[in-house]
């Protein structure tokens, strides 16, 4: 028997008729023997149609109210889905984050949680009930309700996983798992089966469609095993794990890209000691997140300085930047609005050598050139005109042979195997 | 300074300008100097939306769920309006039952309040904030979220005002106040300036219009002076208090029909101790409330009885007199379904003779028949046939002279008046 936390987003609970199935899902999953907490978001709809009502009231709402507002969305879904499993034959309890308590600080709209209470969830479980709670709330010392921010349902699932050791954290979504890439754009694109905290961590930008990025780096914290599957389908998704030997034989786990980045180039800073914070602090004072940094000397005293921001943030950054060029006497500021990351992960790469040099050798075979390059210990990046994106994710996924099912071959599932 | 209570109803907080308009509202008798406590339902047609849901998923809705799921309607209504107070200025926090505490029994989606916490709310309070509370919602001793059933927030919002030793408790709603009479069938039916407490329960199916009745019952007790009166107006409305020396001089404070009820007859029934049990035990062990209850004796050891039920009871009444009728060897049953029970009310008639003689005039002369007797010490009800309820009802008004402002005049107003 097994303590299984499952998470069901938005689109899993959007309609009376979706819960009914998921209910029925999870109450097969507890007659097999389970202990089942279940994680539930608002559905789908619910949380924006709040926001809007929240903005015809105050131009900029205050954090406390919206929190209170915002976590009635997850309170229906949590009730509606304990009748539809009592409907079902089962039996079946609904909590609150206060109710839990699942104890947060006290940044309302993107709380973080301090402590997760269990006593309440083990009665209930020892009732033989399944628990479900609401996701993306939590509660402060002063009994005010807080919300965990994008993704909180997430991190709600992992939290309490992680407080009860239970033995998997499965998180249901609208797609068969994480990809070795875009499916969208390549089509040889396959399901990971087993992939480590880290390399998720990196593959961001795949991972946010199915999964919450924060709840990945708590998962890793507390070892919780993660599985990213189907609501839809009875398939084995991707299991988020800690490295396993045979992992190391993968060079590359998965591609990604971001085609949300701005690059933007100062040219001729003159070369002195301090120039970078010159530049860096009153555009991180703006609260503008700069991304990749690169730093070219030049002959003589000059150097260039290029970096990336988010798209969004682009004409804001170019604003200060017309003062700061003054400032530092650098000579003009450049940029590239159409520009796409594009990166290779894996932990395999950490003991092998020249996993970069192939990944330039394959764009440059593509005439596809490479403006900025930086990389970590699992991953390689290289900024390349936007237009480029998809043949050279396609190029990759092929030079590195992730169409191929090369995964090991497991011979034993370490995790257990909620159906 | 005072310390006022005001309720708001759905359809006075059925949109976000709706809670905009009632914020500035209570916001302008703030900046009065008094200090305010909002009690707020959910905005209209929320709480049957919720209840579709659970329809639609459980054929029998579990109570526990049922309260986690109804009390979201409110948390939206007073987390919005606290933002609407911030916007136009003023400073609001907004609690839930659970927050307050609002404790009750753990009688889910009828709960009754035991206890109201004071310490949060008023150190709000103090704090010079508008403190608006969930309606409808309580808390019970193991934390489980209860609801407070039809007219809950009336209750909450009275029960605080006892709890808070409030100077009054405003029930804002979509008419001006109580009246002496259904305006719709008589025109010239004339809004109630002060009415008792007991009046007002004997006025329950005018006031079920504007006040739920458990209110008035709870305001009695505590001595909470009520005032009902519109969310569209800044007219004041009806009073309801305890009684003045002054108001003994009103014979009659208003007139009441109740088209709900149907009459059921047994014939020759034995005149037997006990058979009165035989009937009526049966009967309420079904649930099914009986209303008037005559027996008439007649010759012989034969009596007749007569009773009414809710209209929507009548064919399960039937159907277990059927049976019934048997048991005590009546001769049989009959019925009228399209009867009305028409009731003058007013403390006035206890120190006055000739009150109900009045009424049967006054039906005579209009060639309406009585088929049932039934009185209090405030009231007398008759059963006439339903097609003569108008006919009733103006007549009545009118010889008991309801169209003439003849309350006493108002020389000082004992009670506080919010604007």
């Amino acid at each position: 028997m097994a303590l299984i936390v499952q998470k069901f987003g938005g689109t899993s609970v959007g309609s009376t008729d979706k819960i009914k199935a998921v209910a029925k899902r999870v109450l097969e999953c507890k007659n097999k023997g389970n202990d089942m907490v279940v994680v539930l978001s608002a559905m789908s709809g619910e949380t924006d149609k709040l926001t809007g009502y929240a903005r015809e009231i105050q131009s900029i709402p205050s954090l406390r109210e919206m929190d209170m507002l915002l976590s009635t969305g997850e309170q229906v879904t949590i009730s509606l889905f304990a009748m539809a499993v009592k409907e079902a034959g089962g039996d079946a309890v609904s909590l609150l984050g206060d109710q839990v308590a699942i104890h947060t600080d006290s940044s309302h709209t993107k709380a973080r949680i301090k402590k997760v209470d269990t006593d309440l969830v083990r009665k209930h479980l020892a009732e033989g009930k399944i628990v479900t709670v609401a996701g993306f709330q939590g509660v402060t010392d002063e009994g005010d309700i807080t919300t965990l921010g994008r993704g909180g349902s997430d991190t709600t699932a992992v939290a309490l996983a992680a407080a009860l050791e239970a033995d998997a954290c499965e998180i249901f979504t609208d797609v068969e798992g994480v990809y070795t890439t875009d499916p969208n754009i390549c089509k040889t694109a396959r399901k990971i089966n087993r992939i480590t905290y880290d390399e998720m961590l990196e593959l961001a930008s795949l991972g946010a469609k199915v999964l919450d990025i924060r709840s990945v780096g708590l998962a890793k914290r507390y070892k919780v095993p993660l599985h990213v599957r189907s609501t839809f389908t009875e398939n084995e998704g991707t299991w988020v794990v800690e490295e396993e030997k045979k992992m190391e034989s993968m060079l590359v786990s998965g591609i990604t890209y971001n085609k949300n980045e701005a690059r933007i180039t100062i040219t001729n800073v003159p070369d002195q000691p301090g120039v970078a914070a010159k530049i860096f602090l009153p555009i991180s004072d703006a609260g503008i997140i700069v991304d990749m940094i690169i730093q070219n000397t030049k002959a003589g005293d000059m150097t260039d300085m290029t970096f990336t921001v988010v798209r969004s943030d682009y004409d804001r950054a170019m604003k200060l930047l017309e003062k700061i060029i003054q400032d530092i006497e650098a000579e003009s500021v450049s940029c590239a609005k159409e520009i796409t990351k594009i990166s290779i992960v894996g932990v395999g790469m950490r003991n092998h050598s020249g996993i970069a040099s192939t990944m330039f050798h394959i764009l440059a075979k593509e005439g596809i050139n490479i403006t900025m390059i930086s990389t970590s210990e699992i991953k390689v990046s290289c900024i390349i005109e936007e237009k480029y994106t998809e043949l050279a994710v396609r190029s990759l996924h092929e030079a590195f042979a992730l169409d191929k099912n090369n995964e090991p071959v497991e011979e034993e599932n370490p995790e257990p195997v909620s159906e």
